[in-house]
């Protein structure tokens, strides 16, 4: 089955178009409500198991888990496997991208056999359409892409947003994104070939949907990095779909006081953003 | 010292600027002359043995160790380790790149303290200033940087020439290398915020030394990618120093029929390999 109408199912069952990012910082545990003895694993399956009710996927950070080394790729199986058996899909953000031969080894990493699988894989596009395609070739085989079009940081638009043919280089790659993923749209009407869209730049958000009709739009930046629901829900398509939207430190450290349960917190703060951005694609809809 | 002290000293005392890319491809052992029950480790330690003399630095390719999960991984630590203990410089090749907080990230697991760690690591700049500071600010601890500007593949001019504001993008970005580099220029004259630009494009070589005179160019293609010598060379300062060639494949797999020794013909080919991209930098010099 695509990948791209495994998550709509999901979508649409659950409800919700949260995604939660696993994001473990390097300076926790240690922040508030997280006891000192939680172990890297157990924090990460903990935030799970309580945001799993509320959102369709998770998107666990590889730059986190390769920063702890051995034992914290170890982890990243584990957290993984577990969100596998809450019947999470997951998105490995690893923005991985290399000459041909080489994005082949980084497809079999995160979207193929290998212990770090996912479901799907964050791609890196400025090494252009042989650095990608190994990772395309994947769909076939039920994998998702989601290639960087708009990032959500600050300095995105130092080369993003240089003109070149009258647009800005991110729009090229948009419509490239849509070519690419031409070949694999499901019956959901979307394609398993999607886009990277910070939250933080709904203007950008909303053309990159006239120049993509067909892709999934992961949108990071909602939460700590500032975007509203509104923004964040900015790319959606008439019929509601289109749009994933990821929040990471506003639910992985979401207890702000000593004594407050982590879990808890994390529980509530996913219920509350999936409630909220269903109401702000409701309302984008109806408009 | 600053890392690219580090390189030009290892330079001019072993006079070679060959890096050996330690990429173990997915389809070998198997290759002819590598005996079917050697080991990963095994594998890249003997083929960094027979090459020490002749390269300054080994650049392991994180895809191919990724790829075999935390078998791989724990491989390239050992493979780090053994480099070192053989005076060898060690860069990882993972173009990474992402938002602030996640780079910093990988800046420890690369360039840091955790089990990966290297002494230089190349990044992708597709995501600005903000995703590359985190890498940028461990050249104050000795680590050295790469910066993807121009890279080797054939599509690598799908975005990367894109014209705007009268030069192509990669041009945008190599002048954005030399500013990042210019704090951080060593005794040698030459910068630790280096770039990859591809051997098999050497007129873009030629054009990247005007805009970046001290960074130290990391050129790959030669070899297997199919650059001559003297297209690697291309971006040579007059003093014959600023760029080192990687040549991955044409090492590891240098026997090519059954019986001849791995070890042997690896050593052999780096030798080769070293005097011939000596007499080309000669040649290259006196012009």
């Amino acid at each position: 089955m695509e990948f791209a109408d495994r998550l709509v199912d999901a979508q649409k069952q659950k409800r919700t178009l949260l995604v939660l990012g696993v994001d473990p910082q390097l300076d926790r545990p240690g922040a508030p409500g997280i006891p000192a003895d939680t172990t890297l694993t157990r924090f990460c399956c903990e935030i799970i198991e309580a945001c799993a009710e509320f959102v369709v996927a998770i998107k666990p950070q590889l730059a986190f888990f390769e920063a702890r080394g051995i034992a914290g790729m170890a982890a990243f199986v584990e957290v993984v496997r577990f969100a596998r058996s809450r019947g999470l899909l997951t998105i490995a953000d690893g923005k991985r991208g290399d000459i041909g031969s080489t994005s082949a080894a980084y497809a079999e990493a995160f979207v193929g056999g290998g212990d770090f699988a996912c479901d799907a894989v964050t791609v890196n596009p400025y090494m252009g359409s042989d650095a990608l395609a190994p990772f395309i070739a994947r769909v076939r085989n039920g994998r998702g892409v989601f290639v960087l079009v708009k990032t959500s940081n600050p300095s995105s638009g130092e080369f993003q947003d240089l003109t070149a043919g009258g647009r800005p280089v991110w729009e090229s790659v948009a419509a490239r994104v849509a070519g690419w993923g031409s070949d694999f749209i499901g019956s959901s009407g979307l394609s398993s070939v999607g886009a990277v869209i910070g939250a933080t730049y709904p203007d950008q958000a909303v053309r990159a949907r006239e120049l993509m009709p067909a892709a999934i739009v992961l949108a990071p930046g909602f939460g700590a990095q500032g975007a509203s629901a509104e923004e964040a829900v900015a790319s959606a398509r008439a019929d509601g779909l289109g749009v994933i939207v990821n929040a990471s430190r506003s639910l992985m450290y979401a207890s702000r006081v000593e004594g407050e349960n982590f879990i808890a917190a994390a529980r509530r703060a996913a219920a509350a953003m999936r409630d909220e951005l269903n109401l702000a694609l409701a309302a984008r809809i109806r408009h």
